[in-house]
């Protein structure tokens, strides 16, 4: 397959997944994964994530930005796997981009709330998976 | 929720799931997520998969023990985080413990092929996800 191919697969797995595992590096070195909703993204390279402020992740964030970002297709047997940095954004646009209908629910005061937080992930580099086909691809 | 029945519904999530997601940290110290099959497990403590010993996640894991696995249930919102570390098993014992009836055509040399390879998870610590629950927990 090639990596034209991997790219457009990997996209189509990316846009139909509301659900996508995002891993950090905890302050102890391990690894640590999290399912997350996708909330937007463009093409492989750019993710939008929303989360509290007051999570783990926030800490693992701050002092290390590397993170990967996997979707999976468990009865398919496909996957994608992307790793970059994490961006960790407050301003206004970007709150106000991310923020969706009924989150007053979690964040009770508003798109201003400081426990409201957007994550944008800028990939560098992609595995594509599906069944034993593995095709690595730069971003 | 108690730390106890954390435990008990993540070894329920975990029995159940023939996926697990396997993080390694590369010598980047990007994490890194991949979907593997759970072979096998004894309680929440210790889960083995085998792999191909020139998968690259052998070379993070011999660089960098420390590993997550994750358990996921997308339609119940339910998640369990395993953080410990990997050895990777070459013994005979471990080797036909995890020997699966059409292995073969994945290891042509069989039980013996250089290949193939066990790992074994040993978990630290946890975190049981249900909704907006997290639970955390020492093992």
């Amino acid at each position: 397959m090639s990596a034209e191919r991997a790219m457009k697969e990997g996209l189509d797995l990316a846009t139909r997944s509301q659900i996508a595992m995002l891993a950090t590096v905890d302050a102890d070195g391990y690894p640590n994964t999290r399912a997350m909703i996708r909330m937007e993204n463009d093409g492989l390279k750019t993710i939008w994530f929303s989360t509290n402020t007051s999570s783990r992740k926030i800490g693992h964030l701050t002092a290390n930005p590397r993170a990967c970002v996997y979707f999976v297709d468990f009865e398919k047997w496909m996957g994608l796997m992307l790793v970059g940095e994490v961006e960790i954004l407050r301003d206004a646009e970007s709150r106000k981009r991310l923020w969706r209908k009924g989150y007053e629910r979690y964040y009770p005061n508003g798109v201003d709330d400081p426990d409201y937080t957007v994550l944008r992930f800028t990939a560098r580099r992609g595995r594509y998976y599906h069944a034993l086909t593995r095709v690595d691809f730069e971003l």
